[in-house]
């Protein structure tokens, strides 16, 4: 099982361009424009498993990510959030998996805000059971809007085994909250699976804000 | 220095995805379609450097790849040619490197054919001057055009660190030739220096072809 205690003894193969790391809105590149993604109303989930260190849920769905088609495949959570945003440190992130057809991955990450509970992750939280993966049948709604501002960048997977390569999107302007309670069942029940940010080292890091 | 009698000990990070392949236009994904690429005309070389494995040349210009902006970054040779089509192995092959902002690469295989000599590789080999980098000013004309046929899949580099989440099109159209003298020429300089072809393991490979 993955230690997050032990995270800085994780193994990586290359290791200049790691995930999660410290976002700015200020330092970067601007882009005065939408991120250019688009993808279905809702995507479907099929498959609850208890990863041991977070919730993961295999679905379906699909998305349009600069231009070019991705195919939806997994949604898991961190609590606390991994990417920290001009210093701050949210209290969940959501991470939304996508490849396309030659096998290159984009994650969107998104951070709602302490406020109301979420109703897709009440769901998803009534539905787990631990120690068992099961079928559900779930939806998660409108998380990707058009008119999304945020991050781009090139980095790797948060976890073992850390491979790079991966397309990052970060959205910084997503309207979606989670109560306390929610984040507090996380944590209670995975511990934090957050792993510290990583140097940017020579990376360019884009900033869309219309 | 690179010693291509020793590659199967060259170290890599993860290694499922290495490149180069074996090919084959019939066992791949068809797309009734050329490849979305788009180059300028030329691209301007301004600096060569003998790699002492190769001939690499740094340089400027512009391509749209699948509808997004890369720029031209350098050009290096490898003879006998690295990826094979339907089992043939050809004399050369044209590695053009492109990158875009947030640092993702994609590299642009053409395959000469035997034939009357190449104008730009015969300038490139005028202008080599051992064991010393040095400006140049060269152009190597219209390598890409509209309506290029080949694969897209996702590799890594092939000369060590080896990097994967390398985007490769590999066009089997080009009317490009090289001569016979020429090939010898690379072949006499720097010996063979083409990797041997790697497992593809699970990866999905597309043929465009219209």
């Amino acid at each position: 099982m993955l230690d997050y205690s032990e995270q800085a003894n994780w193994e990586n193969g290359f290791g200049q361009i790691q995930s999660p790391i410290n976002l700015s809105t200020n330092d970067n590149q601007h882009l005065a424009d939408y991120l250019p993604i688009h993808a279905d109303e809702f995507y479907q989930l099929n498959t609850e498993i208890d990863d041991h260190t977070t919730i993961r849920l295999l679905g379906m769905g699909n998305a349009s990510i600069f231009e070019r088609p991705y195919h939806f495949q997994q949604v898991h959570f961190h609590a606390p959030a991994e990417h920290v945003i001009d210093g701050q440190v949210n209290p969940i992130e959501i991470h939304l998996v996508h490849e396309n057809d030659v096998g290159q991955t984009v994650v969107v990450a998104l951070f709602p805000q302490l406020g109301n509970a979420n109703p897709d992750i009440q769901n998803i939280i009534n539905n787990f059971e631990g120690n068992h993966d099961h079928s559900v049948s779930l939806k998660i709604h409108h998380q990707i809007n058009d008119f999304q501002t945020g991050f781009h960048y090139l980095g790797s997977l948060t976890t073992p085994p850390l491979t790079e390569g991966v397309e990052w999107i970060v959205i910084n302007n997503s309207n979606l909250t989670v109560s306390q309670s929610q984040v507090d069942w996380f944590i209670q029940k995975f511990g934090k699976n957050n792993r510290a940010c990583q140097p940017i080292n020579q990376r360019n890091i884009q900033y869309y804000h219309k």
